[in-house]
């Protein structure tokens, strides 16, 4: 990483590098409070963790200035970064730059931790998944820079899985609204949290490796492919569960008494399918993690108005990702029918502007990515 | 630890508990260092040795929390340590104890990393040797403490090390000086930095064992014990090395012009001998650290005066220290009388009003504890 930093400095740019904690350090520190006690307070854990990244920034300064590159580490605090309290999902409030353009005004690369930040008690905080990207965007957007670039350790943003479509391609660009579709359908090479960062502040993002040196994809508000691909990327999401309710009384106010319950527990429902009325009943169908399904049916259950509650996890999500498909017909038929010719069976469709979703069988996912990837994006 | 400080605290005492690193943490972060350069810089050192005391605040913090004593941790930093800019070795300028007493009024245990502190860049740094003890002398000072206990892994302050001589007593209470005079003469039990501070300050300061829980050692300005021991301890110190310069000028200004260039090159020279003049020529031979030793002879042998500069690695130091030997005559001479019936020659004494030291060979320095502890402290 010093290498890639001392060749952009040298390039003649200001750098302002953001660090996580190395390997397995964040576990390791974790594991050492679990020895102690399995309840400790969320404050002392950011206490706790933040030390990775500090350690990252000494580091990462040393082997800079073991190069001839002139470099100063500072820590969340130290870069200005304030959080609110919420300790170990704290939100950025504002990052004062002062320090960190005094350091680049004295042509300093500045290397800064990421993940955390300082609340308004003076006590350390931590920005829980995502953190460190989205304290790079925060940055980023502070200090108007031309480009973030995220290194990682793929290539950039691909239109399918590359270990499971062997015909997936690397996007040069991709807008922020089909980014934040892609990433919450599990592709996760940046976290949605740091996109929309970068999309509230039109912050550039670049994806790329940090072991091979060749551009990767950018990410910014409208992309230049003028006569490019309709479709971004084919993704699935196999952390799905389907939950049906069946004989809903079909009178006014349900639907907000089903999903404002829900919404009270922090379910997070995604796709929400309801048939017509039939004696005076209906039935509802929706989607959640599955992690929040056996708490989604309880406090449905609990509701008492329904004779049928049920979760079924044998399913996933495959969907098609493009901000061009809204004004193109033929996508949704030409994905049901690269569906159809592989006898895959839809069990509930979701349409969104750029995003086309379907919810398959799991067993029938992988094939379905790639038929869809042959048909619209491969042979497009 | 967490059991003595809940105890603590449980008494009804306001309590701040001042934490080093744990076990290797500190090693094992220069060897992290090592592995990137060997010349990284002080402050980066600082950023990155300061995480080793916040892993263990963090750590003490939840341990407390989870046996029901509630506790806070602090950096140092936090905890209002302001130090000057030297990294690695600062020194503390002062101690804002305006959010350690907010976290007292609240009835919390107050947890703070010791060895370091802010400089006025809002930078870290780490006050280097004896650092947390040092860190705990200094709060309590600014917070006018009852006492500051020092725990370690020895019961207290012993009359000569335990180890060595098997009558050796501990004491009950000694005097700032006299537990000065001790820890500089290698019994390590607490940095003389720290004992300095409690002395300026006057902060009464207890040496006990984290393993046994018994009374320790108080060290204090002025002992109780009116007709109590008059020598405090016995002690060796082995890292001498006797510098003799043969048939120096007999001329005004020669001991400026020696002395003064070994202190420019911050050599501390210990004991000082001169023999009286012959031939317009004298000897002059001193004592000093055996890490110093060449710099000083080869400093000196440049100065051209002298024909020969002789250096000794075979010689030891040992002392009695006791406040109350400067009113007693016979102290003196019962030490040479010790020495002499076991047949140790004596190369070069040194007094001052609560220290008598004598040179003699390494090879001889245990037995000569033994034989002045049986006379001088047991046999009392």
């Amino acid at each position: 990483m010093a290498r890639i930093v001392a060749n952009t400095h040298n390039q003649g740019n200001d750098v302002v590098v953001v660090v996580s904690a190395q390997g397995d350090t964040t576990d390791d520190l974790i594991a050492k409070a679990a020895e102690i006690t399995h309840d400790a307070s969320s404050r002392e854990m950011d206490q706790l963790l933040a030390t990775g990244e500090q350690i990252s920034i000494a580091l990462l300064a040393m082997a800079l200035n073991a190069i001839g590159c002139h470099a100063i580490s500072l820590t969340g605090w130290q870069a200005g970064f304030h959080t609110d309290r919420a300790y170990t999902k704290a939100r950025i409030r504002r990052v004062d730059t002062e320090r960190i353009e005094s350091e680049l005004e004295r042509n300093r690369v500045v290397v800064v931790a990421g993940f955390q930040g300082l609340n308004k008690l003076d006590d350390l905080t931590t920005l829980g998944r995502g953190g460190s990207d989205t304290s790079a965007v925060a940055i980023a957007a502070a200090l108007h820079a031309d480009r973030c670039q995220i290194f990682t350790d793929v290539e950039g943003v691909y239109t399918a899985d590359p270990r499971k479509v062997p015909n997936a391609r690397k996007l040069d660009e991709i807008t922020f609204d089909e980014m934040l579709e892609l990433a919450s359908l599990g592709a996760q090479v940046l976290n949605n949290r740091s996109v929309e960062l970068a999309k509230k502040y039109n912050v550039e993002l670049e994806v790329l490796s940090s072991l091979n040196p060749i551009p990767g994809t950018v990410v910014k508000e409208v992309t230049n492919d003028m006569e490019g691909m309709l479709i971004k990327g084919v993704a699935k999401d196999t952390d799905v569960s389907v939950i049906s309710l069946q004989d809903v009384p079909d009178v006014p106010g349900m639907s907000f008494k089903i999903f404002g319950l829900l919404a009270q527990k922090n379910i997070n429902v995604d796709i929400i399918l309801q048939s017509t009325g039939r004696n005076g009943n209906k039935d509802v169908i929706f989607t959640c993690a599955q992690g929040d399904a056996e708490l989604a049916a309880r406090t449905l259950r609990e509701l008492g108005h329904y004779s049928h509650v049920q979760v079924d996890n044998s399913c996933a999500k495959v969907s098609i990702v493009g901000a061009g498909m809204q004004s193109h017909s033929g996508v949704a038929s030409s994905m049901f029918e690269a569906l159809s010719n592989n006898d895959i069976n839809i069990k509930m469709i979701s349409t969104s502007e750029i995003k086309i979703s379907v919810i398959i069988e799991k067993k029938d996912a992988d094939l379905a990515v790639r038929a869809i990837h042959d048909m619209l994006v491969h042979g497009a």
